[in-house]
């Protein structure tokens, strides 16, 4: 199953500053091959259900070996039988409607 | 790994009711001996993140082999290695302090 | 317009216990008068758009008086125009199908 | 109070097809002046907690007036008090360290 997701991983009894932590996920999700996208408040992935996943218990695996004791992790998952979409797509389609 | 989750399954492109979706959803979860709770605005389940998120991804698969084209959901996962911890105990802590 | 809410504070920078934060934004929903029930991943609460929103903001101002310096809230928030529904009729709603 | 913000907007009850709403969304936001940026699974927007949360309920009525019966929303809203930052610095910084 295909799905277009998007994280955001919160860590929590950290510092106040978070985004060396997201710099690793980026490598961990650079690691997998899978189709990715950075944004202000999460990271867009896209590709089969259980690899994406993975991907994000990965994440969350290396950060609690860097000592963050706690992570919070907001995931939005799309699943479509309908017919077959991209990330791209989903962009191109509503700019195409503006 | 153990993980305190919460799941809201948006059936898209059904009709406006989706009582009868989150139901088979709950049905979903009954069948994993997972323990859980529904309430107003997702379900509440804890477990380990395998066994959390392939209920996850079975509810998306019977769903749509109901006939649901495409479905939106949002899961917060949290995990911690500085100690375990229930459901209850996340509340009972808050409901301490209050 | 009324509102099925449900909001997730989670403090940053700070240590690894959240509850006496979540435990402060509760007194904050209860000095509004607002229905509100706290589960363990979250707070639901229903009521006017505006009130519920600035509950919200509330929970915000005082937790960075408390010396929080940043904070990532989660809010699902459901509008339907087809009818009135409260919380517990959505999840009568669901459990009358399981 | 100044947030940086990102909102998904579900619209239930209607097509499978969701772009034209997130279209109609992103022209509310263009009419605002605030600073917003389209992903592939959401609206990244920054700027005074009141004018954002005005520009997602606007959002709401504009849609519920084209016939969307239900909609729910997501919303992620982050605030902090130890210095100001914007989008594009929240990105500079993971890429910074990746």
């Amino acid at each position: 199953m295909k799905v277009i997701a998007e994280f955001t991983v919160i860590p929590v009894g950290t510092g106040v500053s978070l985004s060396e932590y997201v710099a690793t996920c980026e490598r961990v999700l650079a690691g997998t091959g899978l189709h990715y996208e950075l944004h202000a408040n999460g990271t867009n992935v896209e590709g089969d259900w259980e690899e994406v996943m993975q991907a994000i218990k990965h994440c969350h695996e290396v950060l609690h070996e860097m000592g963050v004791p706690r992570i919070s992790t907001i995931v939005k998952i799309g699943t479509r039988v309908d017919r077959i979409q991209t990330m791209d797509e989903k962009v191109a389609s509503v700019r195409a409607k503006q």
